[in-house]
Parts: C-alpha cells; sequence; structure tokens
C-alpha cells in the first residue's frame, strides 16, 4: 500500500480512553476514523465518524466492519488473535499485525519472547499446577509472583508468594488458570520505553518516563528519568530488537525494571500506545497517538524531540471529578468521557510542565 | 448555571474545521458534542458524538436538537440571529447569544457599534444606491472599497473603487445589495486579537500576530508581530471594550489595520475562534479552541502564556494534497477533513517553532 492521504478510514479495534486519543490525532491529520466496540457508549465512539457494536469475536461483523476501513490497528493488548488473523486472511490491512497480540497476551510466551530477541527479564517459570510452585521458588531465593498468564492488568491476576505460603490456596484464588511464576526484583525504579516503528522499519524512542504504580497502578510518570545515557541507550536498543523482531508498525511500550546497579529487566510489553507516553502531546515535537497515526497509514514517523521536562499524573476515580477549577488550575487537563468514576479506574490525566 | 462537568454535551452551530477543532477540545476536556449542520459529511459531524442535519433557519429542528444540549454556541458568524434568538426564548442557554451575531453581520452596524464601544475604524458610509458613492469617495480622498453589509468573506463581495468610476457598474456586481463605503486605508500591516471573556467577566488576550493576506484570504500569521507594547496594549484594550459591551463569553478576534505612526484602525470581529489564532494550540498553555470551550461551559479561563515564537501557514486547495511526507516533515499539521480541495479553500495549516 502507498500512503495514505486525508479522507481515508483508519478503523480501530476498541474504544476506551486510548482509542479516543488515537481518534484525536487521526482526525487532526484530516483521517475518518471508525470504532469496533461492544459497548455502545464507549468514549472513543463519542469522537469517530463511525461505531459498529459488536463483540471482537464475531468475525462476519468484523469482516464487514472492515470493508470500510483502510487500515485497521488497535488500541488494546487483548484483541482476540483470531479477530487480527480473520481480517489478515480476507485481505485487510492490519497494524501492527497479529503476532504483537499472540506474544503479549500469554506472560509465559511474551517473556520467552524477549529472551530470544536478547533482552533479560526475571527468571520465570510455567505453572499449570499447584505443585509446579514449590521447586523454582526456592531457587528464586524464597519470593516469588504469581501470575495468570492471560488477562491481568492493573494488578490484578497477581499474588505474592514466600516459600512455605499456602501454594494451593493461591493458585485456586487465581482460578487455577495457567500461571507463571516469577522472581522477585528487588527493583529500584521502573521505566517504559515508549518506541514507535514505521513500514520502513525506522523506529524512534522517546527520552524514558520514570513510572511510579501505586496499588499497581500508574500514578505519575516523570521525564526525564535520572536514569544515565547510557541506561536509557541499552533499554531503547533492547526495544529496538523487540520491535525488529515483531517487524512492528506502529506505538509500542516495553516496560523495565531498573536495578541498582542499573542493569534492566524487561517485565512486559503492550502492543499499543501506553499510559506513560501520555505526557508526549503535551512535551514532544509528535504525540505517541499521533506517531502511531502516522505509522499505520505509511507516514514517516515524526520527530520525537522533547522541548521542556515534564510530568503526568493519572487522575484516578474521583480525582477527576473534583470541580473542575481545581483541575484545570495548572497543566494540560485531558478527561476522558468515561460515565462512571469508579474507584481507581482511569478517567484522565494531567500535564505539568517541570522547569 | 454552575460550571459543567465532563459528560455535559455541547452543541455546536456550524460542521465546519473550526467545529471540527472546538469539539476534538471539547472531547479532551471529556465533553460530548452534537453538531447542527445542514451538510451530510461535513468536517465537524465526524468528531462529535452527534449530528443532527437540519437547516438554521429550521426553528423546530434546531429547538429539539437543543433539548440534548447543556449549552449551545457557534462556529461561525453567518448562523442566522433568529436562530440564536428562538434558543435563548427557549430557555437554552447560547454562548455568546445573539447579540454578537447581530452586530457582526452587518458591516454597518458592525462598524457604528464598534465606534460606539470607542473603537477607532476607517471613514464609511451608507450605501443603499450607486448614487450614494459620489460623494463619501471625494469626502475618503478618492479612494475607496464598496463592499455587501452582509455575507462577504475571504476577500468576496468586494470592489475597489477610485473617483470617476462606473459606480453604477459597481454596484450591479455586488446585486445591487445593501453596501457600505470605506475609506481605503494605507496601513501597514494586519493584526488581530484573539481575546476570550468568561462568565464572570474576566478576559484575557493572546499575544497579537501579523497576518499576511493574499488576494483576501489568510496566508500566514507571525508571533510575535513587531508591534510595540503599546500598540498591543492599545488593540488588547479596544478589544476588552468590545467584549464587555457584548458582555461576551467565549473567544472573539478582533482585526485591526496599523498605520505606518502606529495608530489602528479596527476593520471587523468574528464572534467566534478564528484563522489567526490556529497557532494557539501548539503554542500557548490554552489553545483558543480549548479556551471558547472553557468558557461556554462556564470553566474559569486558562492561562495564555506564550512559549515560543511561532508561524501558522494556511494550506489553500491544492497545496495539502502534496504528499504528506511534505507536509510533515517540518511542524505541526493539521487538515481539516474536506472531501474537496478547490483552488482557494482553507484545507489545513501548518505550525511551526521560530526560534
Amino acid at each position: 500500500m502507498t500512503a495514505l492521504t486525508a479522507g481515508a478510514t483508519i478503523g480501530i479495534l476498541g474504544g476506551g480512553q486510548l482509542g479516543r486519543m488515537l481518534a484525536g490525532s487521526a482526525a487532526a491529520l484530516g483521517f475518518d476514523v471508525s470504532i469496533l466496540c461492544p459497548e455502545a457508549d464507549c468514549p472513543a465512539a463519542r469522537v469517530a465518524a463511525d461505531h459498529v457494536m459488536a463483540d471482537y469475536t464475531d468475525i462476519p461483523a468484523l469482516l464487514a466492519w472492515a470493508e470500510g476501513c483502510d487500515v485497521v490497528t488497535y488500541e488494546f493488548e487483548n484483541v482476540p488473535v483470531e479477530a487480527a488473523k480473520a481480517l489478515i486472511e480476507a485481505g485487510h490491512l492490519v497494524r501492527p499485525g497479529a503476532k504483537p497480540l499472540e506474544v503479549s497476551q500469554d506472560r509465559l510466551v511474551e517473556k520467552a519472547f524477549l529472551r530470544a530477541c536478547g533482552i533479560a527479564t526475571a527468571d520465570f517459570a510455567q505453572v499449570d499446577q499447584a505443585s509446579d510452585i514449590a521447586e523454582p521458588i526456592k531457587a528464586f531465593g524464597g519470593q516469588a509472583i504469581l501470575k495468570t498468564r492471560r488477562d491481568g492488568y492493573d494488578g490484578k491476576g497477581q499474588a505474592r508468594l514466600e516459600e512455605g505460603d499456602d501454594y494451593q490456596a493461591a493458585y485456586k484464588a487465581l482460578g487455577h488458570a495457567p500461571c507463571i511464576l516469577e522472581a522477585m526484583i528487588p527493583f529500584e525504579r521502573e521505566v517504559s520505553v515508549i518506541i514507535a516503528r514505521d513500514r520502513a522499519g525506522e523506529s524512534v524512542c522517546y527520552d524514558l518516563p520514570r513510572n511510579e504504580h501505586i496499588n499497581g497502578i500508574l500514578k505519575r510518570c516523570v521525564v526525564p528519568s535520572d536514569l544515565s545515557d547510557e541506561v536509557c541507550e541499552r533499554a531503547c536498543a533492547a526495544a529496538k530488537s523487540l520491535v525488529d523482531a515483531l517487524d512492528y508498525v506502529g506505538v509500542l511500550a516495553l516496560e523495565f525494571f531498573v536495578l541498582e546497579d542499573g542493569s534492566l529487566l524487561a517485565n512486559e510489553f503492550a502492543p499499543r500506545v501506553h499510559n506513560s507516553g501520555h505526557w508526549t502531546p503535551e512535551a514532544c515535537a509528535t504525540g505517541q497517538f499521533e506517531q502511531h497515526i502516522r505509522a499505520v497509514v505509511g507516514w514517516p514517523l515524526g520527530p520525537v524531540t522533547r522541548f521542556h521536562d515534564v510530568e503526568m499524573l493519572n487522575l484516578l476515580g474521583e480525582e477527576a471529578t473534583v470541580p473542575p477549577e481545581v483541575l484545570a488550575a495548572d497543566g494540560v487537563l485531558t478527561l476522558y468521557g468515561k460515565r462512571d468514576a469508579k474507584p481507581g479506574r482511569k478517567m484522565g490525566h494531567l500535564v505539568r510542565r517541570r522547569s
């Protein structure tokens, strides 16, 4: 395909805040957006030219929808692999493809893939029954995290274990699902690389944010991260290996733990724009949402020059329902248009300059 | 009304690029947007939650539409005054109201209103027949511009006249419409004040851009304008008088001619966001589109701090259809999603940093 031009339609699988912000950037470049999402009143549908309400497993509906799209992308990593595959088999252009979904949806496959790319990770072991835990937890030094291989996010589907704990109970609490046991990492910081790769194979990394979590949910990003240039370069080189191995087109986020000695252990990646890149539209020449759109429509990437220091604060639950006067007094406010401010739910974010 | 909060619906009369960019800013603050516009495939409708296709003179349709809106605003100045009045009479909140439309839609009323606010303008005279031209053109020094009182934009509906020209032919060429004759201004530059005023009566002005026109169409804005602080302050004070007199809520643009001696003559105002403010989202803490939304939903205004020097280039007609690689190489590109690149039509714009 040649590069798409204004007036073409970008199909997005998923209707959450990431789709909403992608749709905003697509519109700014003159594109139309069509959302496929099973929810009637999802945030992205309300800013898109079209919305098809269908389940991601409804292949006939997906194929009919894709007939009206010039390219299809996705805004969340739990789109069924079969959906992406069916679209590709029918001749539709899906960027970044089915493989990144396949790899990232299973923590065990993901960790193995990262290692195959030469990227260090925490030690891990496959857990198909409670009795698979005792031996590796000892090898990992007596502490580990048990995670379901699939469907965990924001700290859900996880349990910390110490040697001698009731492994049966822990495994049962995770629904006897196939699991991965990961060694505990005595990490100093968490950082993420937001990388974009275009169809010609060129890639660019944004400056690395330092990510602060509360209860497993990202709360704050600070840029720059205070990591040395050398560490940042290693993180970016690892991210480049990953996107090259996936022949990736679009924006991807790779999360790392940083140890005291500066060594990096990759935790996981998200084949999409990412919460830890929400500061980029305000602080950089090209934000992550525009960058993803550029990549998927076949344009070259934009520059990622960062113009100033910055922090991004997630607004969770009721934090987004305080009087707007308060919220808007300082920094650039983005709210996602979600109807329900459940506790811990990501409702918006605030980007502040730091000088 | 108290300030609206995220989830409320903002109705916009008009579906062009200004509505599209307003809708983008409204979405970023968590609001839903409903567009009323008679065109099926207008640029704003494709980024809005809802679109009602109706004529602006179809009062029952307007009233039914407004039932679903928490506040109504407009994105172009030729919305019929009767439409705004009918909405207000039915109890709907319309910001910035009917008066700014009433005044700005008639160049004669507009000039008289500006003068009543103590704002200098070019000399002018009312023309209801060709024979009304001879006397004032002599008084104006032998040169003047004949303009229809209504419906002119981007240099349309205008004719330059010199003393002794065929006034009958000129008046006929403008369709024998009610006209205004304006003295020619030997101006050095054109500048505009983009001013925002909130419901509490607080107002802020953006830095003044210098505006360069080609064939009556804005081509380029440069900020700063190289005007002295004193001239800028006078221009802003004039704009403040105007918005206060109109009890205006929202963003308004007031255009001036600047004479060699630094004196200012107001040309016209637009009761809406304005092409000469398209650099503000990239260069300022709060862009004009967000500012207008803040004002109409009852929020306090955001800061207008400008972070860097900037220029804005309009992309007219085919200029927006060159390969995107070329367009996007330098600066922030915005395209309006218009289907037809007619010559001279505003298709997008490019904002570039100047350091």
